[in-house]
């Protein structure tokens, strides 16, 4: 029996993702439900993105994804499900599964329009409860073949990250994408396009503030002092030992960060 | 191997809601256990109330519902499981469960009086541990009969909602009955009641704020609007598309609401 | 197949927890796992060591704790496993899981050095990920003997909790050690130690505010006034009824209390 995880902005004080759940055992009792996080910021596809995009990777295969960032729910947006190097990602079709789904690998997506795998009445509001947990369920229980779902769609909607530009020989223009618990900065420069991360000699703007070294592990760091590391999905992040480094240089996600290697 | 939801003020800094897992595991260790939510504001027992309401019917028979809002725990009031439609629920008797039992039909309340299904060591401070979290395993395992766990009683606390009241031919007077995580407005019109709601053509006072329509989706109401809107659970809710109607137009539980139909 | 309990100072907000139980679940896909809680304050070791400390003993034996409060991370602080009481504790050496181990009975620590049941990258930023979670999951499973995971050590960091100090016949010096989610104030007075706690015959002296009397129960305090409570984890507490001890004394952790037999 497969796994679901889920990734939504739902919160966690109305019963939204305990429903998903309920619809789901319903169906697959013995599937195994896993919360990714369902305190993404309201609306805001690019987080909903970044956090599916660093999880799928340590599920096994089989794993079925829920990702309900979903402004547009009702509305003309299509509901798909994407298969990609052995996984599902299942949502809304507006860029908050296509991150995952490319590194994932050889993405299929389809459109959802077979309602025999929704419930039997379909809300205009709540379609994480009445058509991606249903389908999920199918899925993870094997009762269903992604063929039999809908139809393959080749112009699923697709995220435009920022993407670092390059300024001067040695210098590059990134930005933070996101803040973790912590406080961290994550920008947008991945072990992946920058390599030379792995050396470490680098210094860093973020916004005004410079950050003159990168060390291994967060208690390298001396107290008070910005420091950049290699965070565990492979973002350059700009982080402080023990204390939050957005609230002590007043970075957000969306402050420009310049990079240069030494 | 039956399901167990729980729902609560517990919040989630304190491993309270785990602990009742361990207890539920230790004794169904196949249950599948089903938080739908621990950030119900504290003592607030409408809140738990609407909160289960909205989620029993989506999970399957035989379901053991768990809801703990207990600002009497220790004192004289009981504590009871409730037989209706199928499913179980189980709590203090303070009115938290009668909303959802009375939808699910055919309620039949008992004390729980049989300690053989408690925790050996009962506190006054924790029953969702010592007492509601043992015999709701005892259920899902299927090891103890109702009738076993204490005598029927027919004068459980039952919860009196506001109910929207006729103030003119065409005109209904209610209120703000719960915000959710959008900041969505619900209120305490419901299509149960009011079957012209469908027909979507109303208009609305929300404290003092005109809410000329209703749309169908979030989508559909242009950026900056208040709109009403027949949320999934069945309720007519104020909302902005992409923002927070609580938070623009100053309106919380308890706001009053003017509904006209046209 | 065993239950693995989770906690830490992850947040919820992040998807760490659910790559977590992504890796739990690769290795022991029948693992049953619990968040005891996610949201400790962040770098809080005491807070951790009282979270896991207040639940274990609620947990069937052969349960597999993992409780990540790890500044050290990355460092040379070691990973270890502890063995008590038929449970299992997994995290880092830094006193986190020692208070626990100790009240479960006969502590026997190991250095986890077989990096065999590690992911086979292990970052110095995500020991909850690479190290723990699949240590966890393969005693979970049975697929390993504790012998195998690394050398038993006698020097694990212990953790010194502020102990009260008698300053006359019949008068204590404590503190209030942590402040759970309703705002009670939990002390460092337990009934193990003060065993005439049960009689309830005390006076207190919170901060600057005076505590006249004991209750059984939270419903017998008179509304507005502050008592004194025997919590559920067995701690003497300072409480209101349905009210904030915490914010209406402005009391926090750190907070000095007084405690007077009668």
């Amino acid at each position: 029996m497969a796994i679901v995880t889920l990734t939504t902005d739902f919160g966690t004080k109305d019963p939204f993702a305990g429903i998903m759940k309920g619809v789901i055992l319903g169906i697959a009792p013995r599937a195994q439900i896993v919360d990714l996080t369902h305190q993404l910021p309201a609306f805001q596809i690019t987080a909903g993105a970044l956090a599916i995009s660093d999880a799928w990777r340590f599920f096994p295969k089989k794993t079925v994804h829920v990702v309900v960032v979903d402004p547009g729910v009702g509305s003309a947006r299509r509901p798909i499900v994407i298969e990609a190097g052995g996984h599902y990602f299942i949502g809304p079709d507006n860029g908050v599964l296509t991150l995952a789904a490319q590194q994932a690998g050889k993405p299929r997506a389809r459109h959802l329009t077979n309602r025999k795998y929704f419930l039997r009445e379909v809300s205009q509001t709540f379609h994480g409860r009445d058509v991606f947990a249903p389908v999920a369920a199918h899925l993870a229980k094997g009762s269903v073949r992604p063929a039999a779902l809908g139809p393959v769609i080749t112009d699923a909607a697709t995220l435009t990250l920022p993407k670092p530009e390059r300024i001067s020989t040695r210098t590059w223009s990134g930005e933070v994408i996101h803040v973790d618990r912590f406080g961290n900065l994550i920008t947008n420069f991945h072990l992946r396009e920058f390599a030379d991360l792995a050396r470490g000699r680098i210094s860093l703007l973020a916004g005004i503030h410079p950050v003159d070294y990168m060390v291994r592990s967060y208690a390298e760091a001396p107290p008070g002092e910005p420091v950049a590391i290699l965070g565990s999905s492979g973002y350059l992040e700009i982080v402080l030992n023990q204390d939050s480094a957005s609230a002590r240089l007043g970075c957000a996600a969306g402050t420009p960060v310049e990079l240069s290697f030494v």
